[in-house]
């Protein structure tokens, strides 16, 4: 998985920082009430269940908006897949700076880590086949980045980031041109040659048309999996194939195993179970 | 429910621009390449699944940001219970930004409604109880509000919104004081006269210290219902309770009988499986 | 009096930065054309009257802002009361910032420390009784929370924030209720399990039927010393009491000899005046 | 006084709208619960003294941000000497809306309006001479602009705006250059064509040296009103001078007959007495 | 070429807002001083050289910006080549509004206008060849989007926008990797299915390694048309190929004519020479 | 020439981030897919013609934003003007960071570079003439700032630097009064003591009326040499004279014989050729 550079993280500020202040607003009254102003606090980060991490450099940009002379140890990386118990983090410094940064850190840290670990069993599943997992756009408003960071930690394939960078005509679409190899030809005009351009089909007999319009990929909305295998050899590996729509754990080997190049999910992102993960926080002296 | 007035959705303006910022980028290059500039359209949102809704005005605000031409019926209110089928809005205008709008819409509505929906489910559980059930700050960053806002729609009740807005001293705060009770004399002592303490407690003898010590609200923190049963019984009516940790669809009815006042659930806004609705977008003429 | 965590200031720095940038817009073209770039001064900031300090971190964190290299030695804490001639501060580095920043420091540490200095002398007039001064939301735009936290320096006890972190029925909104009594049923029916309610009375025969409807505060607006006696009288306890309305230091003693717990006052921040603070600034060599 | 075009408001509504957030933040809790969504009122706002009035185009700015469909009636304009009871505007809409908006509206229009009266009074007190009652940039930060603005209203001329549209030598700059005359003719030599020169001087033996040099202006820094006299004298026309420092109420007449040409006052705005202005809110019914 | 739909141009807003603060600050002191506030004015925009018009509806945002109540007549839409004396568009309203505006709107109409121009002196040269002339990202910062619309305007196409949205392996790229053949398959590894690859290349030898590595489109950096020649002859039509580097408006023929199918011209947008239109402002009356 | 204090660059960062944000949006792919995550690299930035130097505390700045652990030799400074090949700046770290940085860096170099070197080919022709050369407000929207810092870096002087510094009566202001000399005294009459006056003038007749009028900077618009000349003799140095209008590099020297004390040249910053600046980047190993 490829990691994140620094100015990746810094054009990440504004959304972290604006989730502090949501939490935070105009103060912590519990803790400027009940945590001494000089006190020093080690807070732990630890798995509550097995899991695949994602989310630490977000935890380290978080800390460090909070209060940058905190410490953060960090013994694991993210993509990395841990058991319950294991420690994800060390962060040492003002009590009361680890105190106000908690609940922020763990909503991300869990949803991300969520996100990363559901991908990953949807990977497990499609072991040895060719099928690649990719997500969608599905995605919560403002954390697009975030959630398809996660699912590369998890294991898949980052499908476009937003309309703007990869051409998918759906029905939608369709129903402003005559019929879907039109619209392929109109689009071919009018963009850019880096552009590729997929195209979602419903029925068997809309496959071949897309194909000798050029489409570069077909996408397979809500097909069968035995629909599938029949598409797959149409295509006779002249584009690659996605296959999208109602795909869960117990039917996406089917689909893998009938041949498709990608399968996306939209419940990756978009129906994320948080992961268990506790920080506790506990006096510290710095030695 | 209480709705909202036009500053409160302007106050979400930012969130939803950069929502709509972060699918749009540069510019929408399926749209652009496939429907025609002037060509005029009608969106229909429609429930695929029975749901609460929760985001109406949401929606109409998204589409007043892209395109502030484009007409919105609503037949239906935040809040109103809908079976699969039901037209949850329909929208008139440019095609283009019908279709630039989609995708941020859904991702919001389906979120909020979902969040809406599950808290229903667990408001239903409780009925006939006099125990609420409350959200926590387990929301996704970013979202608070809205989140929040979908827990009413839901029949939740809101906790705080935030650390600013009232005391709940938890473990990680009691490592920093002597004793509970200190806490909250600690507490007491600097915090304004609107502000109402609630401390956590985790074994059945903190529960009468915690009250003599003057806590507003005691919550009891992964309690077996039996348990609960035997603080209820403590409190005796001297301070509300609330319960929180490990509650489930399934179990959540046996701490409501147990007698407490609040029941918070993080996974109201922590694992929110996105409900079902749909856009379709045809080409239409202004009569 | 509590201190600020780095986050506090670091939530205030887009306030600060926003103050910088409306006094230097474009550049200063005095220090620009009169100061040499590698010239180097020291700044001593002295208080010109005896006076209750508040601001020195705002001071630290505008400093930074300007030039992340200047020093910046404080010889005095937030909420010291000095004499005239006391050195609050030395700053020292590169003379061109520490002219630019010369005004936005000055203009924030007069208006703070003259809010200190005035709560200061109310706090002093009740010395000796129960009662407490308390804030308003009287503030000046932008800076609620400087000014708030300046109250707090002087020995003042901070009402609520904003409209979001405490209820305050006034007259205004019980136009729109049948009776006072009404208004606080509907208003808790609605409200979270941390949120009290105060309300506003005008005659002492409104005290008893809010205190039965089940107000947590009551705030005795306009009432005269003698009345705010009776009114003491009346709640008998029950309930906290907050005098508001025309006090002025003059008369404060009269209301908290009355017996009242809280006394609230506008002009703590709506009518400051600044206290004597200069800068001077001479040529520095670095040791 | 010059009035305001619309992009002077809309390069305002950042600040206006920081303002209504600071206040509202989450949502205005007692609104929320004690007033109905639909119910409908009328604010009157009212002088409760005699005061120049600042501000009314911001309070239609503010009204506008909070909900575009309120209506306001404007019977005053911006500059008018009003007597106490007299209505300055009309307010109809939504209630919640007039209720939110009230104390951000109020903290503008008092301290604005507070800022003219002041300027008005020290205005009368030089009437009849030629000297001319000038601000500083001793303004409340973030209000700058709102604040010369009310001088203007008041009558008062303004000084520069910031460090960006004029030169004013000081102290603090000379400690960095051989002589006044030196720091003169260094500053002219950088500066553009459309640039003036302003410099302060402290001793009478200082002036001719400066106004030789070519100051375009000379700042008479604490000077008597005697040695203003003798300064007068010797500057013969030759250039403008201003008088600064120490000038009250009580003693700006003996300046202004002295001879000056411009007397600048930092009380106008860095220690203003909000004047008394009400807002009350009422039911009302559409016609 | 395609137009803007209201989201894109509101997208722009901060942009143009910036850009009219940069000019405005806190004032038009020339106007206010010079111009009645009642004043009614028409501005006429006018080409005083033949061009091709690109930015009108950025002209339209811009008066909507400065003032909602202006009224815009737009003659001529972009993309349209205008003789000497054409009239862009004609504005009437407010004369205050018309002048703070001028210099903004000027700046960017002749800007864009100028981008559009150049690029339609590219596209007539390589007029009846397959070539299309294609931009670079080499922009104004800040304008990227106009730049690139502005290249549309004149009939150019697109390049990729930003480092998003295309691959481009350049020579600095490859100095990380063993040999351009294993860069591409390395990139190929790890992007998504709809990415295409380009890569740059110096040497005719290079290019043929590159076909059979998988690249989707060949940059042919700094060839000479002979050179290019040979290059069309080796790809034999299975990548497009690109021409970059040292193209001029006397050479692109050349290198049209060698049978490219892109060619991409960094001065289109880095060096821009303005194209010459005026804005000339009268008294006018509302009939 | 003056340097910028680390606030100025600090009020820029706005501008540099979005300029980065906007060319590295979601994620640099071409990098990400090509070049290893721990990968080292030197940058080294190479005029590749004889030009003036401007922009290195931007590169500098830049670098910072994108990765605070680049280190940055500087061997030249602004306003040096260099010959082909000169290293002009030399950039260590991580290789991710100097490719995602390298198109913004060279975007802003070449264009600020470009405007000092042609800003210093004018001044070269009026070497020896008292005319100097000064800049406009035709500058790109955002950059404006950096625009005219680069003509000084080029031996230029800056002339007003928006509408709020400066006031220049123009034609269109004229529209508005009954003649110049009424236009000039309005003007003075509502203006402050630091603010000087230039009008427009178009005729030689119309140039003793403004003088005697008191404008405090006369503008000869569009006039030849010739009248250029007679506008000199008629004016005899009671005020500073200003050609602009039709001025080029070839005639520029006429202008300035004549005897004017300033020249504006719009083209210095409205149609600036980008100069040849290249960043090569190859693999490096920390010592």
């Amino acid at each position: 998985m490829n990691g994140m550079i620094p100015l990746d993280l810094r054009l990440l500020r504004g959304t972290l920082l604006a989730a502090l202040q949501e939490d935070v607003g105009p103060g912590d009254i519990t803790t400027r009430s009940t945590v001494p102003l000089d006190a020093l606090g080690m807070a732990k980060i630890v798995a509550k269940q097995p899991l695949i991490v994602a989310g630490i450099p977000v935890v380290a940009e978080i800390m460090h908006l909070v209060d940058p002379a905190l410490q953060f140890a960090r013994p694991v990386v993210d993509g990395a897949a841990v058991e319950t118990g294991t420690v994800l983090g060390e962060i040492t410094g003002r009590a009361r700076s680890l105190l106000v940064a908690e609940r922020t850190i763990l909503n991300l840290l869990q949803r991300m880590s969520g996100i990363a670990t559901l991908t990953g069993r949807y990977v497990e599943q499609v072991q040895g086949t060719k099928a690649r997992i990719v997500d969608t756009r599905k995605t919560v408003p403002g954390l697009r980045v975030l959630d398809k960071y996660a699912v590369a930690c998890g294991g898949g394939m980052n499908h476009r980031v937003g309309l703007f960078d990869g051409v998918l005509i759906k029905n939608n679409h369709l129903a402003f041109q005559s019929s879907p190899a039109h619209a392929i030809r109109a689009a071919r005009r009018q963009l850019g040659h880096l552009v590729k351009i997929e195209i979602e089909v419903h029925y068997l007999d809309e496959l071949l048309d897309v194909i000798e319009a050029g489409a570069d990929v077909v996408l397979l909305d809500n097909f069968t999996p035995e629909l599938t295998r029949q598409a797959v050899d149409i295509a006779g590996g002249r584009v690659p194939l996605e296959s999208s729509g109602g795909i869960t754990l117990e039917n996406v080997r089917a689909y893998a195993d009938a041949g498709v190049d990608y399968i996306s999910i939209g419940a990756l992102t978009h129906s994320v179970p948080a992961v268990d993960i506790h920080m506790r926080i506990a006096p510290w002296t710095e030695r």
